[in-house]
């Protein structure tokens, strides 16, 4: 019975570390970690790099192993230190971390294999995570109420770009020949996108008069629309202030403070925010 | 007698089909409308790279009549489900219903009308029209409200614009000799346009130093002045937001709801809003 | 006596035609001379291509000696029709207007003054005089007040720019090589001025990794600082609202409306405006 | 004794035209210092060019020395006029300062850290000091203050930016082949973020049709999160307006103003401000 509850605290306790951040050692674990992933992944761009994988690509493979035994060894910690695993495998973030473990052990069975490590940079990701329990907290949640409010405007207004694009993209491929570089119609969608988001490669660009006429409505258009975005976030930012005020700032129950600002019930003791 | 009754409710619940959203058959038939616009349009995209054309041309061709016929019906329900089939057939949305229509029937006749068919991308604006009628309202009145009080001065705006690249065009055809690609003043209005919406193509830049100071001018306005259309729809958006406060919710006297925030009388039962 | 003041009733006529437009004849006026304008534009831009010059060059000669003498005739009515006449000949328009009638004269003893005629092109800047007198007064009165406060806010901001493009292209000269276009510290500014700008023509890129590294820090600070002047424009523009609601739409001494928004006194009779 | 006090009298008066601007004095020598930073840093930017270097490159050589000397002089000057030498160097416009004299004194020893004199750009920070003392002072102030509240915002921006172009950099680097210019990972990196950022130079861009679709998604992210920062800054901006208005214009004790907007003590009489 003991043994039982020696484990189960040494379960939680590794609980605390892996999964929170208020205590020192889970604050040190988040710090570490981030640092693990990014050089983790700055040696993947290292190694893609032709001069130096020819020179230290013996070197850097055993560095690539080292990470993945690490990272391996943090998923299984991971997984035996919380109540409901596939609560983690499942989790958006822990389907990231599998994906980051995968390629190196199909690098074993299929050459090949080895340049999916490149989805290691989708763990950068856990950065946020890891921001979120620190101070940025309070501009991190302001920032993300204003921009699920802006979502469906932004979301209208990039389906109204894209209708253009495929428009403009359209007309483009009829005005154009396909000698320059309109071959066909998604190319000239892919210029109209290049074209109306200010981009500008210049890898197709009008060469005739009546294009070059409709590539400047083009971008008078990209250059005058680039204001409904903006407009948009700034309209919601100040309303996301204005509600922050009125949102309560402590549980009236047990006094605490950092319920997130589409709480309705406190986070520590449960009983309803008023 | 019964007949006609018959028939008046044939082509009224036909034009309930069709033309409105607010019942299931409705919605239904709007979503498949949507699908068939957006894989006709896809089959055209399709049909227009070179490989896939020589490869699946005949197919493709098929496909392409196949919709011809459905857009043929649906236009033909549309005229006679509608009691002023005038007012459908000279409304922009029936006109571009036509003008998607008429290129396939001519391409019978003339070759190479075939290639008119990319003007059915413009249907796709009608998912402007099906999206007004979900929970996009809002949203969309909201936004049409603000960019309707932007207008005349993004008019404005665009009018400034256009001067400063016509006026800076002319200069920089002085500066920049003719070798330079800026071969005659319309080629350096549109190379203005390119530099101060900020898109930068490379495909005409400055050669000379004085041709690069003045391009750094133009720049440097570019960048400036995108602030100038951004203002003016915040501001706007704004000024929408408090209107929308301000507006009737509910008709007073049948007390239904989801009024355009510009109506001065209930769309249902035609009593003043307050 | 009477032959004066016939004369003087003739000239106060040419003046409320020329110079105001609240008159029937004031309108139109205003109206054909945008045209004449417009129309002049064209005739120098089309003048300028190679192959229309080669064609018609002779025909496009004699159209423009007929705008330099409709436009010789409108500058001496401007002239005899006005009290002060040097008030007109050194006021910005006025001296637009001898710009652009001087290279036509100059062509005659000079070969290539021809080419100044694109300083035509500076007349449309009346454009703006003739719409200040038409409904989108208000409009162009508020955007005015709002660049007027913001101006020395941007200022800084071009200013910090240029110290950055200077500063920034300086380290660039140093950081890539002659041989990879950036041959010399104004060049290399140049290049900072089109990468900050997010213009990037692309005449100009870095070649060496550590060039590479600089450049994207470049764009960084080009891409987050455009918030700046967008900033304080929304800001000023949300000021001059505020400020347009408390200032005296009507004369409290004569009644009568419009008066800009800076003004202390009334424009039609004098009286201090509260 | 007296001669001490002439002495401190002496001293004090060359601090006060050197690092203060109340007076007629220092405005001049403030004033004198700019021009000269000017006219040097345009000195090293004439030599750069390999043209007039040739023709003219002793004058300059002499030039350059002259404005050492001149600038070594202000340098010392600084120092024993100073009551605490060290808080002057080791303040950041000091070390800029030596930062710019250290190269032309190394050129002696070490050919090719004359190339090093660029670093005497960054002198051109100190207009911003010197326009601190005019009376650009309060739109500084209101601008520092917005910007110090944005700071963490736009930390978080610029850090999701810099992880979407990591992921989205080695995306790419999976989609294209080494043989597009997609070379490597840090290179794929350097793509996405002048794709992002809207510059686009067209070094590298997308050949595959794959490539070209995440190229669009990249442009279509880099369009419409432009939106982030610039709400960030107008909401901040508004929050210092509206702070502003309720800081102290006057200090209570001693009645001067011109205090700092996150001063709570006045800097005249060091009594608290209310």
């Amino acid at each position: 019975m003991a043994s039982t509850e020696t484990d189960k605290g040494w379960r939680s306790r590794l609980h605390e570390i892996i999964y929170e951040s208020n205590t020192r050692a889970g604050k040190a674990f988040d710090v570490a970690l981030l640092i693990a992933i990014f050089t983790s992944i700055i040696v993947v761009m290292l190694d893609s790099v032709e001069s130096i994988h020819q020179q230290h690509g013996q070197l850097l493979k055993y560095v690539e192993w080292g990470y993945t035994i690490l990272f391996t060894v943090e998923y299984i910690l991971r997984l035996i230190s919380i109540r409901q695993p596939t609560g983690y495998i499942f989790s958006p973030l822990g389907i990231i971390d599998l994906i980051a473990l995968i390629p190196s052990y199909l690098s074993i069975f299929f050459i090949g294999a080895q340049s999916l490590l490149v989805f290691r940079a989708l763990r950068l990701l856990r950065v946020f995570r890891i921001f979120k329990l620190s101070r940025f907290l309070t501009e991190i949640n302001f920032l993300t109420v204003a921009l699920k409010g802006s979502l469906r405007k932004i979301s209208i207004f990039l389906l109204t770009v894209l209708s253009l694009t495929i428009i403009l993209g359209s007309v483009m491929y009829l005005v154009e020949k396909r000698e320059n570089g309109f071959s066909n119609i998604p190319e000239s969608i892919y210029w109209a996108i290049v074209t109306i988001t200010t981009v500008g490669y210049g890898d197709i660009s009008p060469v005739t008069p009546m294009g070059k006429f409709v590539a400047s409505i083009v971008m008078l258009i990209g250059y005058a629309i680039i204001a409904v975005p903006t407009g948009i976030l700034t309209h919601d930012l100040a309303i996301a202030a204005r509600q922050k005020k009125e949102l309560p700032e402590a549980c009236p129950t047990c006094g605490r403070e950092g319920h997130d600002s589409d709480a309705t019930f406190c986070k520590f003791c449960g009983s309803a925010l008023l």
